[in-house]
């Protein structure tokens, strides 16, 4: 069965500072029509940071749209057509102040399919070192740096609840199991 | 330290069919202020279907945001207050014609922090008996049932990635050999 929805028409309907909101008329699998509502989002990238000594890094951060805190591994947004791995290194280094030069390409997901185009690419980022950290201005955090397996028993028990980071630390566990 | 970020005003910059955008200016924890536009939503269950004989059930839809269509475990928005439960056994019917008798509620997340204040929740659903499926008018979905252990699989190779439906099988399969 084809189930593509085809485009009759679009309209930018909130154009704000970060979020652009558009509204299109669709024509559906029985020529009907129907209107779809999304985000358009550049995409981003999510990193799981992997120290030699087995560490990983979480940041903790106010999210204003859900009113409270959350356990996050960094992650942001594309710049542009900046390639993944430059951004890989610029939103890690922003946002924990280490840069890694080992990185590998874990995963692709899509985070929010119903009303979103964001795509997200997820990193295991290795050999860290330290970075001078640029934090952005109305970006507050803290870095929590804790043993990987504790992150993964935080993203199981419930105390981690971000969807994202829940994936990407099942995705890194995962991967590193299989790699022993 | 304290990350809160307290609303200053708040105003609505879209109100669509089925999408209402905000935009509010906040206090930062520095005293600046800022801009912060997210989506409302009501909320989503998730479900994990499970027959006894160890197969789950996987819709196949075309997302329209992102312009291709995705494997997704069955889920849906809550319908005003309504409880919990019964939008798992409402939205299973509709896009499955299945419903449970034995609901285990796995995890709960939230997908989309950045720009969206919606939760969901993960229900695993067994004892299913065939209800009279009533589909959405303007949703066309495929439905394949298939083993649990092929679905998560396609998760971790890539081939399911909605990010919901990657994160719930693995929250099922870490409950399911916790059983075992």
């Amino acid at each position: 069965m084809d189930l593509t929805e085809y485009k009759t028409s679009s309209t930018l309907v909130y154009d704000g500072k970060l979020m652009k909101a558009w509204s299109d008329e669709v024509r559906l699998p029985n020529g009907k029509t129907a209107v779809r509502e999304y985000i358009k989002h550049p995409g981003a990238v999510i990193m799981l940071p992997l120290f030699a000594n087995g560490d990983t890094i979480l940041v903790k951060q106010f999210r204003y749209p859900v009113g409270k805190t959350f356990f996050e591994l960094p992650a942001g947004k594309l710049d542009g057509e900046e390639p993944l791995e430059q951004a890989v290194q610029r939103e890690l280094a922003e946002e924990t102040g280490w840069s890694g030069t080992r990185l590998t390409r874990l995963a692709e997901f899509y985070p929010c399919i119903g009303y979103s185009n964001e795509k997200m690419w997820l990193y295991l980022v290795e050999e860290l070192l330290e970075a001078s950290a640029q934090t952005d201005h109305d970006e507050f955090l803290e870095i929590h740096r804790m043993p990987f397996g504790r992150a993964v028993a935080m993203a199981h028990g419930g105390e981690i609840d971000d969807m994202k980071t829940v994936a990407a630390l099942f995705f890194g566990e995962r991967f590193l199991k299989s790699k022993t």
